[in-house]
């Protein structure tokens, strides 16, 4: 237990400087002679860095609810996280890297089990290994399709030359028409397999080519939730039918089905519990893996430690998927028909970073030891309240309120999203958005009580003033 | 300089138990539970690992010209990378990973250029860092595509309404069909847009879905090369041809080409510098990105830094990939158009990964107060000399020795890699194959000449046993 070390001090978030201060901005010209450095918000320091708060090259110091894109789980400069990058297993894992397939450490399998197994969703008891949450979902989808064809095939049917030859061509038989089917307003990431699957912004994908996938309408529910329950309740419905609907009649066969818990990147858009068990429900009545992507939603920030655990479904996904406050990525499965028929197909070089998964270790220790998650649930709550407040105060800034229940993963619409951020920001506050007119937090799991107010007194500052 | 306590020593290699050894087969039984363990070859003990040889759970110690797929570069426990795994900067890295695109540290630019950029290939000064060769590939293709629509769409003119929307619904014209074209044999990583470039072998390629592009025949060479001078020429001018009749003739326009320097995983496949030279003026003229993928070749194995040294073109490629052995990933360019014309087009939430470009850092540094480059040479000239002799003595075993004045990356053909490599490693060496009927000598960087002995002495004993 190093839960007295590593409890997040209450400091004063200070701004000194205009945002971006002049030294973040001199580095970030620095850099953009050489690294693409249109996309900086400011340079950090991260030695100054604290707990909830991020300190830039200026000496502003910010409670950041943005956390590195919802990534930092425990907080800047954690101990326990300081203890772990300094284990004689980390310093190995860093010098002496492995071709994990090939040559794995012979610490590995207790790695993997007093790490991420800790937290391995119920009923999901194998892993692979990976690097990011792209390379998660594309590994997800290739075991969907390796699996599809291998049924398809007849188990223990040997592949015939015309398909190993034909794939060498991407042509058919070998290289199938299969498909992968994916929500309106998605995020999965940015590889070409995971972008023809994201839907959220053309920024993400123009220009780049896709498969032909499918695209299901995701309930676009109207707030406040009280109000609309029975039209909210049809238009899940109406959402499952389509999805129904598409996987029987796409031209080519649906291997798999991904969805996030909450749709992140696409503007906090939530289902009920019930939408989520009928995806259950039309995926294994029509033989389609089911994917939850939880590279957002994993690791506590929902107040559970999966999203998927607010559903209470009646048997689990076929795969989940994490990455971003895991520190490393990966997807956890139970069938072990998901995993290929022989060696080597599912397989790389590193298949993951050793080095990671020891963080990844160190972090859900801490979360474990300190009751992070149900911290989270807890202060969420208050937020969720105290935010609602905020709502009634500026109907017209504060509006279609969400996450309710659901930890911190708290977000609203504003008419001009991108000038309260920048607002927020001038007087402490580092926050993101999403969608198109969507705030999101996105504290770490060490956001406390105090933290709220400090929050919510900035976002009353910014409001009242706009 | 840290070069005294960083010289490997000259070990015994020395097998006490049939391989895989009892311990190994045990870890790998415990860890087949819930990781697919059947491409394992050992489980290794890497604290008792050093230089060239590791060492497995069992006690046996093999000298190591496989090196994890070619990705340790200076060997196990190398002091001045333990150096770097204990350092500040690294604590920090691990414990406060940044989103670089948004949130970079005040040191990340130092790092690149006191890093990476002492090693940036002539004529590219711009850098985009990622997390593996797949994963480098496959962004170097997204600005391919970007690259190309933006010059067809004209400089400064908007996205449509029509383009963007088009999209996100994986239609044209927002999602357009352009393609990569990639060489017969080639390996390019096993994402979906890598993967549809890769045409090595059906394991990697069965039953995923891939894009329709093209695919030129690579030079299939005659050895000795000095006996089929002619007939070698004409066989790169044949495929040459063919690279531009594709280019000119595929259903969709061709975006940028890929080519390995020597194709690795495909079979240690070679080509003359005037093919290459061929290769760069045929895209020039066509307006084709031209990417050499250095993710094997780079880092210093063929007695250069980069494998593309070796061709003396009269303009850089446009953009050259790495990994393994950088123990990062990424790309170098030169022409600052390939940055898209908007922030977070090329971009994702990590960007690489801090800790591992710290690495790299320390394995350049390593590799540059060593002269690891110019030993790789020096001791691959001896290896292809001593290895020649053995082609002399077993003219049916050791057959189209290739990697002549390319520093230690050697391969001949032989009829039974497979129980040739298993019987090697039987006497302690850990060697690789590639393609259907090759070995591969991928030592690393500090493979010295005492190394050769061993290893010729090992390969005579094999040899003359088969």
């Amino acid at each position: 237990m190093i839960a007295a070390a590593t409890m997040p001090a209450i400091l004063e978030n200070s701004v000194v400087t205009e945002v971006p201060g002049p030294l973040s901005k001199a580095a970030s010209k620095q850099l953009d002679a050489f690294f693409d450095a249109r996309a900086i918000h400011f340079v950090v320091d991260y030695e100054k860095s604290s707990g909830n708060y991020i300190v830039d090259v200026d000496g502003n110091r910010y409670l950041d609810v943005y956390a590195q894109i919802a990534s930092i789980p425990v907080g800047y400069n954690n101990a326990a996280l300081v203890a772990a990058a300094k284990s004689p297993e980390m310093i190995s894992a860093l010098v002496n890297r492995p071709a994990i397939g090939n040559f794995p450490s012979s610490n590995w399998a207790e790695l993997l089990k007093q790490g991420l197994f800790r937290a391995a969703p119920a009923g999901l008891d194998n892993i692979f290994t990976a690097q990011s949450g792209s390379e998660a979902n594309e590994l997800a989808y290739k075991a969907c399709f390796m699996l599809y064809r291998r049924k398809e095939r007849g188990e223990g049917v040997e592949w015939t030359a015309e398909e190993t030859s034909s794939c060498l061509n991407n042509a058919k038989p070998g290289s199938p028409d299969l498909a992968i089917m994916s929500f309106a307003n998605s995020f999965h990431g940015r590889g070409f397999g995971s972008l023809s699957t994201t839907r959220s912004k053309a920024v993400h994908k123009l220009d780049v080519p896709s498969f032909n996938w499918p695209q299901a309408p995701f309930p676009v529910r109207k707030y406040p939730l009280e109000a609309h329950v029975e039209e909210n309740a049809a238009e899940e419905q109406r959402c499952l039918r389509e999805v129904e609907r598409l996987i029987t009649s796409w031209h080519c066969p649906v291997a798999g089905l991904i969805t996030e818990p909450i749709q992140s990147e696409g503007g906090d858009n939530h289902a009920s519990p019930a939408f989520f068990q009928g995806l259950r429900d039309i995926t294994k009545k029509h033989g389609v893996v089911m994917i939850v992507d939880e590279v957002q939603t994993g690791f506590g920030a929902t107040g559970r430690f999966w999203g998927h655990e607010h559903w209470n479904l009646t048997s689990p996904p076929d795969i989940v998927t994490f990455s971003k406050k895991a520190q490393t990525a990966g997807y956890f499965f139970g069938d072990r028909m998901l995993v290929p028929d022989k060696a080597y197909r599912q397989f790389n070089t590193w298949m993951g970073d050793p080095a990671r998964v020891i963080m990844c270790k160190a972090v859900i220790e801490e979360i474990f030891d300190n009751k992070l998650v149900e911290q989270c649930a807890r202060v969420g709550d208050l937020l969720y309240a105290e935010i609602s407040k905020l709502a009634e105060r500026y109907p017209e800034q504060v509006k279609n309120l969400r996450g309710k229940g659901q930890g911190t993963f708290i977000a609203f619409d504003t008419p001009q999203p991108a000038e309260l951020v920048r607002a927020m920001k001038q007087i402490g506050v580092n926050i993101g958005t999403c969608g198109v007119r969507t705030v999101r937090l996105r504290p770490m799991l060490v956001f406390e009580e105090a933290h709220v107010s400090t929050l919510v007194s900035a976002f009353d500052k910014v409001l009242s003033a706009l």
